[in-house]
């Protein structure tokens, strides 16, 4: 259990979406568990319907940055759809819908991409976290 | 002492705050002991003169989030002071403002809501958290 | 190993950056290692020809935080360079760029500020961290 990897995955842009999805990668590659729990505005984003749209990126990101992320997509870079679906290939890696926020923004499980394994609620995520790591992004 | 969650609250927007409650409640829910320690924005969030105010969300939020937010709160949707409330009120949880962060920003305790326990020092706050879990939101 | 604090430093405006230094320097004044991973807007901050600028705040800081945090310059307060400075001299820290935030980037290692002591890949950092405290900021 404690070599698990548990991501709060809050964040809806791109930049972050992709961070997550790095680390995820990472610690999949070497051989631990990751649990991630999408709450709020990552919920939004993996919408079946939004998942390859363009979600934008912080704030800080700044006009330079946000032509550097366009042209990296034009340029073929994996989405951080692709490295979570890479990363599910290659480890242990579930990836589960907040229910509260799911009720709160009135979103059905089948309103979400099939990358996302399930509901559950925050109490869940915390107990099967254990006392291993839990990163909030 | 490790099964201990420490939150950094940094963040200043409904949204985030909210998360972090909702975290905060479900750590305390199964019985483990919570520690937030209060930063830059979320302090002011926590003065007593407004932290029943709006306090915005994320930017990728967007104009659909925000509306979302706001009918939820018309809807009766527990705030994240209420939802603090709820945690300390089934579990150990304290709040702790930051002292670097009152002193830069000239804020003193009495100007807290009472929901926040004390202040202390960046050090403590470590020392307390010990080797577990840290998230900062 | 375990009592090593992990920091993801992803953000790159100057609040979080000041959050981020404060807390390594926390960690480094009670003995235990840090190990900061720069990705994303983090990596471009620390551009030796930028990691003197301003480099802006979380949008809740909204004008009020903002002409704090410039009072606070202004009034000689240490800049997040040099905490982490302070913090490199009294303890054991290393600050690392992540090679794929550089390679998309194209930043090179002479572009950062010697302040950075090397440049890693996700999985390299993952496994230094291993199972000791993760900090996304």
């Amino acid at each position: 259990m404690s070599d698990q990897l548990s991501i709060v995955l809050f964040s809806g842009t791109d930049d972050r979406l992709q961070a997550a999805a790095v680390l995820t990668a990472g610690a999949a590659a070497t051989g631990r568990p990751v649990h991630v729990f999408l709450q709020y505005w990552a919920v939004d984003a993996f919408r079946r319907d939004r998942i390859d749209l363009d979600h934008g990126a912080s704030p800080e990101a700044g006009v330079a940055g946000r032509a550097a992320m366009a042209a990296l997509r034009a340029a073929g870079q994996s989405s951080w759809k692709e490295v979570f679906q890479q990363a599910k290939d290659i480890g242990e890696v579930t990836i589960q819908g907040c229910s509260l926020t799911m009720d709160l923004f009135h979103i059905e499980h089948d309103d979400l991409d099939p990358i996302v394994d399930g509901i559950e609620g925050v109490a869940s995520f915390m107990f099967a976290a254990g006392e291993g790591q839990i990163v909030f992004i």
